[in-house]
């Protein structure tokens, strides 16, 4: 079958990848929709280090990966059963369905997210855990319940910060993250939702998913105008932490949403002059993934402003590097 | 009068030091008791990095301090009145108080910690203000007194972590904070509170104030033994809140009450996949000072064992230097 896979950095068009077999529990199931992360971005370009910080974190027990094989990406998807494994019950065939991106084995629970082995949403076809099917409700768009997944990091990093409406919130950055924050934020009834990013085309977008206010940081630091009680940093490179326990207010709650995968260099000092909270968060509680897509099917959450392309398998190389302007995508889904 | 003076980095004994005089609203006292406290002992050392790290903190409107001069200090402090300034009604001469380490001025609000002009309480007289005076009561000894400011620091970073009595706590660092933290631990009704220290005679002080385990971290790292939902940092250094963050159980809650005034380096991405929180603490809230008092004054926290030595104005200096071996000292009183 057709795949799109990381090989040495760049992602390589297949149409050699065989069939994966549902075993029992297990679902087979046509990807309809995925969306690419910007941690598949990251991944193909810090695989290394990525694998690296894995294992030091696990301490020798983290990810079993071998990055001179192809790697199998794609975590945020749709798709539609197609066939049960042995002695499983699951929903008929045609039934779209998306599901939180682990898979349940023999050997345990495999991650949907990088693998040697196990398919992810960037390929025709891949296995999904039968009791972790998701059916589509309401006859929702599958390229809208794609976003699922990153809408449901945000609702989480939102639910985690407990900010309350009255309090206000400054998004830091306006990817996809930013963007499921303020969307969050805007579900949760926050009053006042402040984002703030470089681009025009994602401070647009911001005001569309909820933002009542955007802010170009070249103008001017955002902290120099705003009072937030909540800062969301959904940037995730080094010096952003420091930044902020710099400018910010005194008892500031920072939700650390970005993934600064290098070592990084804080001055504590500020933090604590300031009693700073630094809440980081990661992912999201599966019964969260499930909300994400109630708010998605029932309108709360409207995801269309967010896609902003679409790609076969054959072309998931060249929109990695597309997205890497963010005037020109937010969401790029790829549609086998 | 006498007073000991932070010069070039020493403490220095002088008889020569004016005697202050008490504008409207301020009261004279004579000092009874006053603790050395390490960040007395940090500024002596890194003065000139403390200043600069306060004013870039408040943009250039930080400490009026100028380092070649005189310095006073002292802010664990108790007194007795002497007498009130003009039209200023206040408990009567003889009184023994404590204060909030606080002078209110015509020009605003002085810190008593580090000032070329607001004395502190290595001195044999000093100036406090008459609404903030906090009479000791129930014949507490004033030399105990003395610890209320510490054990609020102590107090208040227990209630910024939110600790419930099931939740275990592990405290790093025995020095004067972190008992200070065991013993506010042990007044919440904490149920497993472990303390870690190189020096045998802190964790003994631990054990002492509250601390049901002690863990010599030469032996092997607390976090290998303790499932702690709530880590207390009183170290203070570069690299242990890192430390920390790669050794912590998921989800782990991290007070950081050391305070580590170099740039410091982290990683953020353990703490993101295992959704630390750090909540950075500092000082306390005025009820928390008031209480700390009353706590110590009902017996509900025995300060007794913290104070292992006294020193007169002429020998603060060598105090000082004392300070710095932990098998010996825990708190010096000095006491004018």
């Amino acid at each position: 079958m057709r795949a799109s896979v990381l090989r040495h950095g760049r992602m390589v068009y297949r149409d050699d990848v065989p069939d994966p077999v549902p075993g029992p529990g297990q679902v087979l199931v046509g990807v309809r929709a995925c969306g690419i992360c910007g941690s598949d971005l990251h991944f193909a370009a810090h695989g290394a280090e990525v694998v690296g910080l894995s294992n030091e974190l696990a301490r020798g027990r983290g990810m079993d990966l071998d990055l001179d094989r192809d790697v199998f990406m794609g975590h945020e998807f749709s798709a539609e059963v197609l066939e049960a494994g042995p002695d499983t019950d699951t929903h008929p065939p045609g039934t779209l369905v998306t599901s939180l991106p682990v898979l349940l084995t023999e050997r345990g629970v495999e991650p949907i997210v990088f693998s040697n082995s196990t398919l992810g949403g960037y390929a025709e076809r891949m296995l999904l855990s039968a009791p972790l099917l998701l059916p589509i409700p309401n006859g929702l768009d599958f390229k809208h319940a794609a976003l699922t997944e990153p809408m449901a990091v945000g609702w989480h990093a939102v639910n985690k910060s407990g900010i309350a409406p009255t309090e206000t919130a400054l998004v830091l950055g306006c990817g996809p993250i930013g963007i499921a924050i303020v969307a969050a934020l805007k579900v949760r009834g926050v009053e006042t939702i402040v984002a703030a990013d470089f681009s025009t085309k994602r401070r647009e977008l911001a005001a569309a998913m909820g933002a009542h206010q955007t802010i170009d940081p070249a103008q001017g630091s955002p902290f120099d105008s705003v009072k937030a009680a909540v800062v969301f940093e959904a940037i995730g490179v080094p010096g952003i932490i420091d930044d902020v326990i710099k400018r910010a207010r005194r008892g500031t709650r920072l939700v650390v949403a970005g993934v600064c995968m290098q070592a990084d260099t804080v001055h504590p000092f500020f933090a604590i002059a300031k009693e700073i909270n630094l809440q980081f968060v990661n992912a999201y509680e599966p019964e969260e993934f499930t909300e994400s897509l109630r708010l998605i099917a029932e309108g709360e959450i409207d995801v269309a402003p967010l896609i902003t392309g679409e790609v076969g398998l054959d072309g998931v190389g060249a929109a990695f590097d597309d997205l890497a302007d963010p005037e020109r995508h937010c969401k790029i889904l790829v549609t086998p």
